[in-house]
């Protein structure tokens, strides 16, 4: 446990103390966060010391200050409602919780979640994006080339088997025998891990740099990737907006700065049509990623100042908001890491949009209701939604309308 | 090391030596495998006692004599050609490995793996099926309640992520930084990893059992999913058959005995339909699965002797053989071990069939050649290959056509 307290110039307001809490919960776990007097203190169970977590107090609210708020864009529908719609969905059996942040999904619910990656294709196709694929697996180079393991080690997750050879195998396979108890496995040599050669993607497109390291003829290019990603968090409320593994549909330019640059205008213009054009109650905003609490979290600041990411945040109903896709300019992060260049020796750029599809699936059914039949015609021809909406509802296997 | 030998009654043919050696190699790394005389000799390289050796040895024999080998279906086209495409895949940029097991996709291979999808996607929807989808990452329970850890040590992979506390996270983010070395990643409870409290799927379909559990009103249905799995394998000669990481589509069927049976038939036509209509040197076979050398492996033999199993074997080139789809009735086996029942209290059965998307691909390209444009007007027409299959062939970033 450690406790700190430092002293502020200005009162943080409501929003600012939610904004540190946000920040400082990424690392610690955090049990009090108070304003008093002039000052804030936090209290966290972590077997830290005092001081570490006075550093990291004030790293966050230096973070905070800087952080960008600006809205550039925003959707308020005159028409506005919002209902929270996962327990209606669940008690439907379109969704089915497996475990914290892993969902099954059928129904309605998996139709619109395929219409909106259809969706998000077409925009690619307008930038001339080729299709690729990635497995959800990868050399953990790919990731410790862009240090993601040091800058999110609270989200990282890694893919070990057991070692090859019989010994381990067989201490593994008594081990966890049917009935050897309902826990978690642990991981460690002793039971027969190898170490992981693999860790699991927390974006698609990353193997799009990864696999230019060493070019030095980079040539203008787009591209769109649909894959599964995770990220090792959920939402405590089972809330479907914070999941462990989600599908996401990216497109990425990659080439010149100008090139990159004017991409990246057309791709916040598909945002805001895409939260038009759907119908719903949102922003786009400056935003930053969840770094951790070292060295990390002042590249976040850098990257807030610079304005390089940009979030489309929906509000799915009162008192619920969450980012459903963003906007990322890269500016030459990955070309450096990576190693690679344009022809001619020029500095690569890249931008790429990702869409949460599931966030994005759940904000629709918050904003326009159950039945997609019934939500509005120009959302619903938006979304290709025909005669063949009803082809995948019979829900899931042990959902309450079917056997 | 250890070595072991055993005296047979009868010699074994070429056939069957190999086969012993394949079954072997699931659990120990085999140095040497010789016939002479009249017994059979084993050396293995693994820590293990040369009793235990010879256990495993009498076992794999006895399996390898019960192994059914008779053909239920075979389709060996007058015309027929097989060469290796890929390495005209990977020149051309459609196919580029990541890492051992793990393969970016794009261009004519990508269009095809998704038209082999929809294919698949239709025959389910002939069975009634309605579509699902579930995360590549389970509860370790949905495993561990079918003995998975036990029967298939040698393919798990469990999915961890560092443990919730700010010591470990710093513990692992200072660990892991850049440059820290291009190896694996240790997985052990000082490098600050946490028990997985998730696994990576092996296939897809083990969820729509699971969710049943406990429930006595199951009626007869049909289910269809698209999902990525995972193994704890790759081809050591980095060849595409043998993925970590690949797609399948599974069309699932559960309910009474007599429904799941008559829906068997209709898969196992519907399977030798696929493997005629696109033109490919194939046979519909019994097969066991890669069962661990314990007592995992008796019930292969009880699964080959009823003939569980069977497999839609390819011939992509001469000497290159492998299974791109399979077809398992479970009988009861899902529902003992999850516990559910029909409505009525009857025992629910279940089969599946499952298709490797690479795999056939694959075969596909190694059968018809690199342009799916020129391929035989009935494979094109099947697989719904018209004027939009040159949409995603720009090839991967990186590759030799592109920038």
């Amino acid at each position: 446990m450690a406790q700190a307290s430092v002293r502020l110039k200005r009162p943080l307001d409501d929003a600012a103390l939610a904004g540190v809490g946000a920040v400082l919960g990424r690392s610690f776990a955090v049990t009090a966060l108070d304003r008093g007097g002039e000052g804030l203190s936090a209290t966290v169970s972590d077997d830290v010391s005092d001081e570490r977590l006075r550093e990291a107090l004030v790293q966050v609210l230096r973070v905070s200050r800087h952080a960008a708020s600006e809205q550039g864009f925003a959707h308020d529908p005159a028409d506005w409602r919002g209902e929270d719609a996962q327990p209606a969905l669940e008690a439907r059996g379109d969704v089915r919780r497996l475990g914290p942040g892993l969902f099954a999904f059928g129904g309605a619910f998996l139709a619109v979640r395929a219409a909106l990656d259809t969706l998000v294709q077409a925009i690619a196709a307008r930038q001339g994006a080729a299709e690729l694929a990635y497995p959800p697996l990868w050399p953990v180079g790919v990731l410790r080339d862009i240090n993601y393991f040091h800058d999110f080690p609270q989200l990282a997750m890694l893919a070990p088997g057991v070692a090859p050879d019989f010994a381990a195998r067989t201490r593994f396979s008594e081990a966890h025998r049917r009935g050897s108890g309902p826990g978690a496995i642990a991981c460690t040599a002793e039971d027969g891990l190898a170490p992981a050669a693999n860790a699991l993607a927390p974006t698609v497109c990353d193997c799009c740099y990864w696999l230019l390291r060493g070019r030095s003829d980079v040539a203008d290019a787009a591209f769109t990737i649909h894959g599964t990603v995770f990220r090792n968090e959920s939402s405590p409320a089972g809330a479907l907006e914070r999941l462990t593994a989600y599908t996401m549909r990216e497109v990425v330019v990659i080439g010149s700065e100008g090139f990159v640059l004017a991409r990246r205008e057309a791709l916040l213009a598909e945002l805001e049509a895409l939260g038009r054009g759907l119908g719903l109650r949102c922003t786009i905003e400056a935003a930053d990623d969840p770094f951790f609490c070292n060295d990390a979290l002042q590249k976040g600041v850098l990257q807030g100042l610079a304005r390089l990411k940009h979030e489309l945040r929906v509000v799915a109903f009162e008192g619920r908001t969450f980012a459903a896709g963003s906007l990322n300019l890269h500016n030459d992060f990955f070309s450096r890491s990576y190693g690679y260049a344009l022809a001619g020796g020029g500095t690569a750029f890249s931008v790429c949009m990702g869409i949460g599809l599931e966030r994005l699936a759940y904000a629709l059914f918050c904003r326009h209701g159950l039945e997609p039949e019934r939500w509005p015609a120009p959302v619903r021809a938006l979304l290709g939604l025909g005669a063949a909406d009803r082809a995948g509802q019979a829900g899931l296997p042990g959902a309450a309308r079917t056997g």
